[in-house]
């Protein structure tokens, strides 16, 4: 088994269909234990207090699901989020990036599983967690 | 019982502590059966395919229920997500406000509980729902 | 719109096919709001520190989203779970009965997503609340 | 660092304070990577269908964290589940056990987070996942 994508077809999709935040993300990793994505922290991410924002945390932890679910079934642009559950642990640092490591734990017909944990850059405790549930598009995990 | 804070006061405190993003929100009522909280849907919480982003949905839940359980217990700008689960059960129109209905479930001394729902303006079945933790800090529950 | 499955038709659905546990627990009501079920507590359910364990709750908010699910599709024995985000706020009394309130926020045509409430009976305070979908086997929302 | 209480330390807690449902878990594995801990499967766990109920999955998710937990700060038996998010992605298998993997992300004041994954036994995939919530009594994570 090899993944549909690998790192730079993934970054291509994302300049292609998500054009508007793609420059906020790099694909570090795509093989298939998953995907590394970086959040290039800049100050519309922070919040006052000094840290990253929750939605910030939260798109970064969902564009890299989405992509490791994309890197295994190929370019499919309508799989959508339908459940996300994240737990907050610590506070990130608002003066380095944030890598989110994502892993595909399941990838059926109509439904993919993963978790993802998300650091940041050059820390050893996740700052946070969450498990996310896609709706595939019917087709979609078939032959692209 | 009464609330702390009304909606004048809620959304005076959302202008000096969260200046950043408090344009984005409006506090339309917070009594003791919650608060709901308008997001002015712009260009910028869209998404491509005409839909309000995960991010922005996330973010305006998070607000709203941050800010009911601020309504209870006063300006204390230290609570912080612990934890939010949320489901995503229908796309949010692109062309109306979104709006979250936030209720607190349990007050407790280190750890407040909610829920809320998100309606696209108009709409009669909710878009998205969430539960959310936070965490309060020592001695906030107190008189202030 | 009316519900396919009243009070009665879930009970006798629950003895037909979960005859294990069907006598643990009593529909107290299904209409189109959703659905009130009862769980008999017994020494069985409880915990050391007199409380009713985690499983038991689990279960009960469990079924009665089932319940909630095939009042308004009728009897799909398929419908399965998916996912569960539960809070435990507050310790449920080991001497009463527990009663889950549940309600269907989305039925699609493959995912149903509903919430929960349990409450020890003639409590005013919910004990724990859950978020749950469920995946409906193909056909399932069709006539039936 | 060392774990405070290694998988015989963590059994003799189980069979002390569980003794109602000891006899179900063997603890199989507690290192600073976290613990494994097996579910014997008897037929009170099956649900119609030949499969490993939700609740069974549940408990066992809920007492794997709880000992991973333990097995850093030692026997503490007030920590109490606040919080548990459960993906259900596979049907366990009826004929064997189930294990599950848990880790420890977060051991904090108040709150201390991990998530869990359980396999039918002799499985390479998960079966479910899990992330959970325990909140610590005070003092608990000071020397005991």
């Amino acid at each position: 088994m090899t993944v549909q994508m690998d790192a730079a077809a993934l970054q291509a999709f994302l300049l292609r269909d998500f054009g508007q935040v793609a420059a906020d993300f790099q694909v570090e990793r795509a093989d298939l234990a998953g995907v590394t994505l970086r959040l290039r922290v800049t100050a519309q991410h922070l919040r006052p207090g000094g840290t990253v924002s929750g939605p910030a945390m939260f798109g970064l932890a969902d564009v890299a699901m989405y992509l490791a679910i994309l890197s295994r079934i190929g370019p499919v642009a309508l799989a959508v989020t339908t459940n996300c559950a994240m737990d907050f642990m610590r506070k990130p640092r608002a003066d380095v990036d944030l890598l989110a490591q994502a892993r595909v734990l399941k990838l059926g017909r109509t439904l993919a599983v993963g978790d993802v944990l998300l650091f940041s850059e050059g820390g050893a405790e996740p700052v946070a967690r969450a498990g996310l549930t896609y709706a595939i598009p019917p087709k979609a995990t078939g032959p692209n």
